[in-house]
Protein backbone atom coordinates (compact mmCIF):
# COMPACT_ATOMS: atom_id res chain seq x y z
CA UNK A 1 0.00 0.00 0.00
CA UNK A 2 1.44 3.42 -1.48
CA UNK A 3 -0.58 6.34 0.05
CA UNK A 4 0.48 10.10 0.19
CA UNK A 5 -0.79 12.22 2.33
CA UNK A 6 -0.81 15.60 0.37
CA UNK A 7 -2.33 17.59 3.36
CA UNK A 8 0.73 16.46 5.44
CA UNK A 9 2.99 16.38 2.89
CA UNK A 10 2.16 20.17 1.90
CA UNK A 11 1.94 20.94 5.25
CA UNK A 12 5.61 19.61 5.87
CA UNK A 13 6.85 21.73 3.00
CA UNK A 14 5.59 24.84 4.20
CA UNK A 15 7.26 24.74 7.34
CA UNK A 16 10.34 23.35 5.35
CA UNK A 17 10.06 26.50 3.10
CA UNK A 18 9.39 28.87 6.46
CA UNK A 19 12.16 27.09 8.33
CA UNK A 20 14.64 28.48 5.59
CA UNK A 21 12.87 32.40 4.99
CA UNK A 22 12.76 30.51 1.32
CA UNK A 23 8.74 31.54 1.21
CA UNK A 24 9.83 34.57 -0.96
CA UNK A 25 11.07 32.45 -3.60
CA UNK A 26 8.21 30.22 -3.72
CA UNK A 27 6.12 32.10 -6.33
CA UNK A 28 4.00 30.26 -8.79
CA UNK A 29 6.36 31.50 -11.12
CA UNK A 30 9.84 30.42 -9.63
CA UNK A 31 7.87 26.86 -8.39
CA UNK A 32 7.09 26.37 -12.51
CA UNK A 33 10.86 26.97 -13.11
CA UNK A 34 11.91 24.36 -10.60
CA UNK A 35 9.58 21.80 -11.47
CA UNK A 36 10.91 21.97 -14.93
CA UNK A 37 14.17 22.02 -13.97
CA UNK A 38 14.01 18.45 -12.29
CA UNK A 39 11.92 17.27 -14.95
CA UNK A 40 14.71 17.98 -17.46
CA UNK A 41 17.28 16.37 -14.83
CA UNK A 42 15.08 13.05 -15.36
CA UNK A 43 15.52 13.75 -18.91
CA UNK A 44 18.82 13.98 -18.96
CA UNK A 45 19.14 10.70 -17.34
CA UNK A 46 17.56 8.90 -20.67
CA UNK A 47 18.59 11.22 -22.86
CA UNK A 48 21.33 9.08 -24.74
CA UNK A 49 19.68 5.78 -23.87
CA UNK A 50 17.60 4.24 -26.22
CA UNK A 51 14.09 3.08 -25.11
CA UNK A 52 14.80 -0.87 -24.68
CA UNK A 53 18.04 0.27 -22.46
CA UNK A 54 15.68 2.80 -20.61
CA UNK A 55 13.74 0.08 -18.58
CA UNK A 56 14.38 -0.94 -14.80
CA UNK A 57 16.28 -4.05 -16.03
CA UNK A 58 18.99 -2.48 -17.90
CA UNK A 59 18.97 0.51 -15.36
CA UNK A 60 22.30 0.09 -12.99
CA UNK A 61 21.10 0.95 -9.82
CA UNK A 62 22.60 4.12 -9.16
CA UNK A 63 20.48 5.37 -12.55
CA UNK A 64 17.05 4.09 -10.43
CA UNK A 65 17.81 5.46 -7.30
CA UNK A 66 19.41 8.89 -9.65
CA UNK A 67 15.66 8.40 -11.13
CA UNK A 68 13.80 8.62 -7.66
CA UNK A 69 15.12 10.84 -6.87
CA UNK A 70 14.03 13.17 -9.35
CA UNK A 71 10.45 12.08 -9.48
CA UNK A 72 10.25 12.79 -5.59
CA UNK A 73 11.76 16.57 -6.60
CA UNK A 74 8.93 16.76 -9.18
CA UNK A 75 6.30 15.48 -6.52
CA UNK A 76 7.98 17.96 -4.33
CA UNK A 77 7.88 20.72 -6.31
CA UNK A 78 4.50 19.93 -8.14
CA UNK A 79 2.83 19.66 -4.01
CA UNK A 80 4.33 22.93 -2.64
CA UNK A 81 2.96 24.56 -5.98
CA UNK A 82 -0.03 23.08 -5.64
CA UNK A 83 -0.33 24.06 -1.63
CA UNK A 84 0.58 28.13 -3.17
CA UNK A 85 -2.45 28.03 -5.74
CA UNK A 86 -5.02 26.33 -3.44
CA UNK A 87 -4.88 23.11 -5.61
CA UNK A 88 -6.81 20.19 -4.58
CA UNK A 89 -4.06 17.10 -6.38
CA UNK A 90 -6.65 14.02 -5.74
CA UNK A 91 -9.48 16.27 -7.40
CA UNK A 92 -7.26 17.58 -10.35
CA UNK A 93 -6.03 14.32 -11.12
CA UNK A 94 -9.68 12.26 -10.90
CA UNK A 95 -10.90 15.30 -13.21
CA UNK A 96 -8.04 14.83 -15.62
CA UNK A 97 -8.21 11.35 -16.32
CA UNK A 98 -11.69 11.98 -16.89
CA UNK A 99 -11.03 14.32 -19.93
CA UNK A 100 -7.83 12.01 -21.27
CA UNK A 101 -10.66 9.53 -20.93
CA UNK A 102 -13.09 11.42 -23.32
CA UNK A 103 -10.24 12.79 -25.27
CA UNK A 104 -8.91 9.28 -25.97
CA UNK A 105 -11.79 6.84 -26.40
CA UNK A 106 -10.58 3.22 -25.14
CA UNK A 107 -12.06 1.79 -28.45
CA UNK A 108 -10.27 3.39 -30.93
CA UNK A 109 -6.06 3.72 -31.65
CA UNK A 110 -4.10 6.96 -30.84
CA UNK A 111 -2.74 8.84 -33.75
CA UNK A 112 0.35 10.45 -32.68
CA UNK A 113 1.11 12.62 -35.76
CA UNK B 1 -7.89 15.73 4.28
CA UNK B 2 -6.23 15.17 0.78
CA UNK B 3 -5.31 11.62 0.80
CA UNK B 4 -3.65 10.44 -2.72
CA UNK B 5 -3.41 6.20 -3.43
CA UNK B 6 -0.78 5.84 -5.36
CA UNK B 7 -0.76 2.26 -5.66
CA UNK B 8 -4.61 2.74 -6.83
CA UNK B 9 -3.49 5.18 -8.85
CA UNK B 10 -0.78 3.28 -10.59
CA UNK B 11 -3.04 0.27 -11.04
CA UNK B 12 -5.82 2.43 -12.71
CA UNK B 13 -3.00 4.07 -14.82
CA UNK B 14 -1.70 0.56 -16.30
CA UNK B 15 -5.56 0.00 -16.86
CA UNK B 16 -6.03 3.25 -18.78
CA UNK B 17 -2.50 2.59 -21.21
CA UNK B 18 -3.56 -1.34 -21.72
CA UNK B 19 -7.02 -0.19 -22.63
CA UNK B 20 -5.83 2.23 -25.60
CA UNK B 21 -2.67 -0.03 -26.59
CA UNK B 22 -0.04 2.57 -25.42
CA UNK B 23 2.16 -0.17 -23.30
CA UNK B 24 4.66 0.02 -25.86
CA UNK B 25 5.33 3.70 -25.84
CA UNK B 26 5.28 3.88 -22.09
CA UNK B 27 8.87 3.25 -21.73
CA UNK B 28 10.63 5.59 -19.52
CA UNK B 29 12.21 7.25 -21.92
CA UNK B 30 9.38 8.35 -23.58
CA UNK B 31 7.94 9.40 -20.00
CA UNK B 32 10.38 11.23 -18.98
CA UNK B 33 9.90 13.41 -22.63
CA UNK B 34 6.09 13.15 -21.39
CA UNK B 35 6.54 14.92 -18.39
CA UNK B 36 9.02 17.81 -19.57
CA UNK B 37 6.70 18.72 -22.11
CA UNK B 38 3.72 18.56 -19.18
CA UNK B 39 6.05 20.67 -17.04
CA UNK B 40 6.59 22.97 -19.74
CA UNK B 41 3.26 23.57 -19.92
CA UNK B 42 3.09 24.70 -16.92
CA UNK B 43 6.18 27.07 -17.20
CA UNK B 44 4.09 28.61 -20.32
CA UNK B 45 1.17 29.86 -18.12
CA UNK B 46 3.73 31.60 -16.28
CA UNK B 47 6.21 32.85 -18.88
CA UNK B 48 5.02 36.33 -19.46
CA UNK B 49 3.65 36.95 -15.38
CA UNK B 50 5.91 38.76 -12.74
CA UNK B 51 6.39 36.95 -9.88
CA UNK B 52 3.68 38.85 -7.76
CA UNK B 53 1.04 38.69 -11.05
CA UNK B 54 2.00 34.98 -10.33
CA UNK B 55 0.01 34.68 -7.18
CA UNK B 56 -3.19 32.91 -6.84
CA UNK B 57 -5.44 36.06 -6.25
CA UNK B 58 -3.84 37.27 -9.58
CA UNK B 59 -4.79 34.83 -11.98
CA UNK B 60 -8.37 33.89 -13.52
CA UNK B 61 -10.55 30.98 -12.92
CA UNK B 62 -9.20 29.39 -16.49
CA UNK B 63 -6.05 30.36 -15.26
CA UNK B 64 -6.09 28.43 -12.03
CA UNK B 65 -7.71 25.49 -13.81
CA UNK B 66 -5.16 25.19 -16.51
CA UNK B 67 -2.38 24.94 -13.80
CA UNK B 68 -4.59 22.22 -12.03
CA UNK B 69 -4.95 20.49 -15.53
CA UNK B 70 -1.00 20.93 -16.16
CA UNK B 71 -0.30 19.73 -12.55
CA UNK B 72 -2.77 17.10 -12.43
CA UNK B 73 -0.55 15.39 -15.78
CA UNK B 74 2.62 15.84 -14.12
CA UNK B 75 2.02 13.57 -11.25
CA UNK B 76 0.32 11.13 -13.96
CA UNK B 77 3.12 10.82 -15.86
CA UNK B 78 5.57 10.70 -12.37
CA UNK B 79 2.89 8.28 -11.13
CA UNK B 80 3.03 6.05 -14.34
CA UNK B 81 6.67 6.38 -14.67
CA UNK B 82 7.40 5.47 -10.54
CA UNK B 83 5.10 2.18 -11.69
CA UNK B 84 7.09 1.11 -14.43
CA UNK B 85 10.65 1.62 -12.40
CA UNK B 86 8.95 -0.10 -9.54
CA UNK B 87 9.44 3.03 -7.65
CA UNK B 88 7.89 3.61 -4.11
CA UNK B 89 7.10 7.50 -4.61
CA UNK B 90 5.82 7.65 -0.33
CA UNK B 91 9.54 5.92 0.14
CA UNK B 92 11.43 8.27 -2.55
CA UNK B 93 9.76 11.39 -0.82
CA UNK B 94 10.88 11.04 2.37
CA UNK B 95 14.12 10.52 1.25
CA UNK B 96 14.67 13.29 -0.48
CA UNK B 97 12.83 15.43 1.85
CA UNK B 98 15.48 14.41 4.41
CA UNK B 99 18.83 14.80 1.80
CA UNK B 100 17.04 18.56 1.50
CA UNK B 101 17.14 18.83 4.91
CA UNK B 102 20.69 17.68 5.39
CA UNK B 103 21.96 19.97 2.52
CA UNK B 104 20.12 23.13 3.59
CA UNK B 105 19.94 23.01 7.24
CA UNK B 106 17.37 25.41 8.50
CA UNK B 107 19.66 27.65 10.33
CA UNK B 108 22.03 28.64 7.42
CA UNK B 109 20.30 30.79 4.52
CA UNK B 110 20.28 29.50 1.42
CA UNK B 111 23.16 31.19 -1.45
CA UNK B 112 21.42 30.29 -4.79
CA UNK B 113 24.39 32.43 -6.85
CA UNK C 1 26.03 28.34 -47.88
CA UNK C 2 24.37 29.16 -44.56
CA UNK C 3 25.52 32.10 -43.16
CA UNK C 4 23.62 34.30 -40.19
CA UNK C 5 24.32 37.81 -39.52
CA UNK C 6 23.35 37.64 -35.90
CA UNK C 7 24.44 41.61 -35.34
CA UNK C 8 21.36 41.97 -38.14
CA UNK C 9 19.23 39.35 -36.14
CA UNK C 10 19.73 41.42 -32.87
CA UNK C 11 18.61 44.79 -34.25
CA UNK C 12 15.95 43.11 -36.16
CA UNK C 13 14.26 41.32 -32.98
CA UNK C 14 15.00 44.64 -30.78
CA UNK C 15 12.93 46.27 -32.91
CA UNK C 16 10.22 43.77 -33.47
CA UNK C 17 9.85 43.91 -29.50
CA UNK C 18 10.22 47.64 -29.29
CA UNK C 19 7.37 47.77 -31.78
CA UNK C 20 4.84 46.03 -29.56
CA UNK C 21 5.76 47.61 -26.27
CA UNK C 22 7.72 43.81 -25.28
CA UNK C 23 10.59 44.75 -24.23
CA UNK C 24 9.66 45.02 -20.39
CA UNK C 25 8.47 41.18 -20.53
CA UNK C 26 11.96 40.22 -22.30
CA UNK C 27 14.49 40.26 -19.07
CA UNK C 28 16.11 37.20 -19.19
CA UNK C 29 14.30 35.39 -16.58
CA UNK C 30 11.66 35.51 -18.55
CA UNK C 31 13.67 34.67 -22.06
CA UNK C 32 14.71 31.63 -20.02
CA UNK C 33 11.55 30.18 -19.70
CA UNK C 34 10.19 31.43 -23.46
CA UNK C 35 13.63 29.18 -24.62
CA UNK C 36 12.31 26.36 -22.73
CA UNK C 37 8.56 26.61 -23.65
CA UNK C 38 9.79 26.43 -27.37
CA UNK C 39 12.85 23.85 -27.01
CA UNK C 40 9.72 21.43 -25.21
CA UNK C 41 7.73 22.09 -28.26
CA UNK C 42 10.33 20.50 -30.50
CA UNK C 43 10.04 17.69 -28.13
CA UNK C 44 6.77 16.95 -28.03
CA UNK C 45 7.08 16.41 -31.25
CA UNK C 46 9.22 13.16 -30.61
CA UNK C 47 8.20 12.08 -27.61
CA UNK C 48 6.47 8.97 -28.81
CA UNK C 49 8.64 8.17 -31.92
CA UNK C 50 10.99 5.62 -31.33
CA UNK C 51 14.03 7.28 -32.38
CA UNK C 52 14.51 4.96 -35.98
CA UNK C 53 11.25 7.02 -36.88
CA UNK C 54 12.45 10.62 -35.68
CA UNK C 55 15.09 10.42 -38.75
CA UNK C 56 14.21 12.70 -41.69
CA UNK C 57 13.12 9.92 -44.03
CA UNK C 58 10.33 8.65 -41.44
CA UNK C 59 9.02 11.79 -40.66
CA UNK C 60 5.92 13.65 -42.66
CA UNK C 61 6.53 17.24 -44.45
CA UNK C 62 4.03 18.49 -41.62
CA UNK C 63 6.59 17.35 -38.79
CA UNK C 64 9.67 18.48 -40.43
CA UNK C 65 8.42 22.12 -41.16
CA UNK C 66 7.20 21.73 -37.57
CA UNK C 67 10.43 21.16 -36.10
CA UNK C 68 11.68 23.41 -38.42
CA UNK C 69 9.60 26.46 -36.81
CA UNK C 70 10.25 25.28 -33.44
CA UNK C 71 13.98 25.25 -33.77
CA UNK C 72 13.44 28.97 -35.77
CA UNK C 73 12.09 30.23 -32.18
CA UNK C 74 14.66 28.44 -30.02
CA UNK C 75 16.83 30.67 -32.06
CA UNK C 76 15.39 33.68 -31.74
CA UNK C 77 15.05 33.71 -28.11
CA UNK C 78 18.62 32.90 -27.64
CA UNK C 79 19.63 35.42 -29.97
CA UNK C 80 17.48 37.84 -28.30
CA UNK C 81 18.88 36.87 -24.96
CA UNK C 82 22.43 37.03 -25.62
CA UNK C 83 21.16 40.84 -26.94
CA UNK C 84 20.01 41.39 -23.84
CA UNK C 85 22.94 39.95 -22.02
CA UNK C 86 25.55 41.03 -24.55
CA UNK C 87 26.75 37.93 -24.98
CA UNK C 88 28.56 37.17 -28.76
CA UNK C 89 27.45 34.10 -29.96
CA UNK C 90 29.59 33.07 -32.46
CA UNK C 91 32.68 33.72 -29.44
CA UNK C 92 30.60 31.84 -27.65
CA UNK C 93 30.39 28.75 -29.48
CA UNK C 94 33.69 28.33 -30.52
CA UNK C 95 34.87 28.77 -27.00
CA UNK C 96 32.32 26.27 -25.68
CA UNK C 97 33.53 23.61 -29.05
CA UNK C 98 37.39 23.80 -27.45
CA UNK C 99 36.01 22.99 -23.52
CA UNK C 100 33.71 20.00 -25.15
CA UNK C 101 36.93 18.78 -26.96
CA UNK C 102 38.93 19.02 -23.86
CA UNK C 103 36.29 17.45 -21.92
CA UNK C 104 35.63 14.69 -24.42
CA UNK C 105 38.90 13.65 -26.31
CA UNK C 106 38.57 12.18 -29.61
CA UNK C 107 40.64 8.74 -28.95
CA UNK C 108 38.61 7.93 -25.62
CA UNK C 109 34.79 7.02 -25.53
CA UNK C 110 32.49 8.64 -23.80
CA UNK C 111 30.38 6.79 -20.80
CA UNK C 112 27.21 8.56 -20.18
CA UNK C 113 26.66 6.37 -17.18
CA UNK D 1 30.10 42.01 -36.98
CA UNK D 2 28.86 38.88 -35.60
CA UNK D 3 28.64 36.33 -38.28
CA UNK D 4 28.16 32.56 -37.70
CA UNK D 5 28.96 30.64 -40.60
CA UNK D 6 26.07 27.97 -39.84
CA UNK D 7 27.43 25.36 -43.10
CA UNK D 8 30.89 25.10 -41.07
CA UNK D 9 29.39 24.93 -37.89
CA UNK D 10 27.39 21.90 -38.98
CA UNK D 11 30.90 19.98 -40.58
CA UNK D 12 32.54 21.52 -38.04
CA UNK D 13 29.96 19.20 -35.36
CA UNK D 14 29.66 16.32 -37.97
CA UNK D 15 33.15 15.70 -37.53
CA UNK D 16 32.71 16.36 -34.22
CA UNK D 17 30.56 13.51 -33.62
CA UNK D 18 32.17 11.16 -36.18
CA UNK D 19 35.94 11.33 -34.19
CA UNK D 20 33.83 10.35 -30.90
CA UNK D 21 31.79 7.34 -32.40
CA UNK D 22 28.76 9.89 -31.48
CA UNK D 23 26.53 9.24 -34.65
CA UNK D 24 24.52 6.76 -33.93
CA UNK D 25 23.09 8.65 -30.45
CA UNK D 26 22.35 11.78 -32.51
CA UNK D 27 19.02 11.03 -33.62
CA UNK D 28 16.52 13.55 -33.66
CA UNK D 29 15.05 12.55 -30.84
CA UNK D 30 17.60 12.41 -28.96
CA UNK D 31 19.28 15.58 -29.90
CA UNK D 32 15.14 17.18 -28.93
CA UNK D 33 16.41 15.89 -25.38
CA UNK D 34 19.87 17.21 -25.31
CA UNK D 35 18.52 20.53 -26.38
CA UNK D 36 15.93 20.80 -23.80
CA UNK D 37 18.16 19.42 -20.85
CA UNK D 38 20.49 22.17 -22.24
CA UNK D 39 17.75 24.90 -22.28
CA UNK D 40 16.32 23.92 -18.44
CA UNK D 41 20.44 24.20 -17.21
CA UNK D 42 20.09 27.89 -18.77
CA UNK D 43 16.17 28.29 -16.70
CA UNK D 44 17.85 27.19 -13.44
CA UNK D 45 20.19 29.93 -13.59
CA UNK D 46 17.27 32.27 -13.35
CA UNK D 47 15.15 30.42 -11.10
CA UNK D 48 15.43 31.70 -7.41
CA UNK D 49 15.92 35.54 -8.96
CA UNK D 50 13.40 37.83 -9.40
CA UNK D 51 13.15 39.56 -12.77
CA UNK D 52 15.11 42.24 -11.74
CA UNK D 53 18.25 40.75 -10.76
CA UNK D 54 18.16 38.85 -14.49
CA UNK D 55 19.20 41.39 -15.86
CA UNK D 56 23.04 41.65 -16.72
CA UNK D 57 24.21 44.41 -14.36
CA UNK D 58 23.25 42.44 -11.19
CA UNK D 59 24.40 39.03 -12.57
CA UNK D 60 27.92 38.19 -11.49
CA UNK D 61 30.72 37.53 -14.01
CA UNK D 62 30.66 33.66 -13.32
CA UNK D 63 26.56 33.81 -13.52
CA UNK D 64 27.06 35.38 -17.23
CA UNK D 65 29.69 33.07 -18.52
CA UNK D 66 27.58 30.24 -17.06
CA UNK D 67 24.29 31.62 -19.19
CA UNK D 68 26.97 32.12 -21.86
CA UNK D 69 27.74 28.28 -22.07
CA UNK D 70 24.24 27.30 -21.72
CA UNK D 71 23.28 29.47 -24.42
CA UNK D 72 26.15 28.11 -26.59
CA UNK D 73 25.06 24.68 -26.34
CA UNK D 74 21.82 25.49 -27.33
CA UNK D 75 22.91 26.80 -30.82
CA UNK D 76 25.18 23.86 -31.05
CA UNK D 77 22.31 21.24 -30.43
CA UNK D 78 20.01 23.14 -32.82
CA UNK D 79 22.10 23.08 -35.57
CA UNK D 80 23.30 19.69 -34.96
CA UNK D 81 19.88 18.67 -35.34
CA UNK D 82 19.20 21.22 -38.11
CA UNK D 83 22.15 19.37 -40.02
CA UNK D 84 20.21 16.03 -39.51
CA UNK D 85 17.08 16.88 -40.70
CA UNK D 86 18.58 18.48 -43.18
CA UNK D 87 16.97 22.45 -42.19
CA UNK D 88 18.50 25.50 -43.54
CA UNK D 89 17.94 27.82 -40.28
CA UNK D 90 18.53 31.19 -42.15
CA UNK D 91 15.99 30.43 -44.31
CA UNK D 92 13.55 29.02 -40.72
CA UNK D 93 14.65 31.90 -38.86
CA UNK D 94 13.34 34.27 -41.76
CA UNK D 95 10.17 32.25 -42.04
CA UNK D 96 9.19 32.43 -38.53
CA UNK D 97 9.64 36.01 -37.99
CA UNK D 98 7.36 36.65 -40.81
CA UNK D 99 4.79 34.48 -39.41
CA UNK D 100 5.57 36.16 -36.03
CA UNK D 101 4.85 39.64 -37.33
CA UNK D 102 1.30 37.92 -39.08
CA UNK D 103 0.17 36.55 -35.40
CA UNK D 104 1.32 40.41 -33.65
CA UNK D 105 0.68 43.08 -35.83
CA UNK D 106 3.04 45.84 -34.61
CA UNK D 107 -0.14 48.09 -34.11
CA UNK D 108 -2.27 45.72 -31.41
CA UNK D 109 -1.01 44.97 -27.72
CA UNK D 110 -0.63 41.34 -27.02
CA UNK D 111 -2.79 39.83 -24.36
CA UNK D 112 -0.87 36.87 -22.77
CA UNK D 113 -3.74 35.77 -20.74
Amino acid sequence: MEILDLSLLKLELREFARARAWEKFHNPKNLSMALTCESAELLEIFQWLNEQDSYLDKLSPAQKEHAAQELADILIYATRMADILEINLVTAIKDKIKLNAQKYPPTTGVNYD
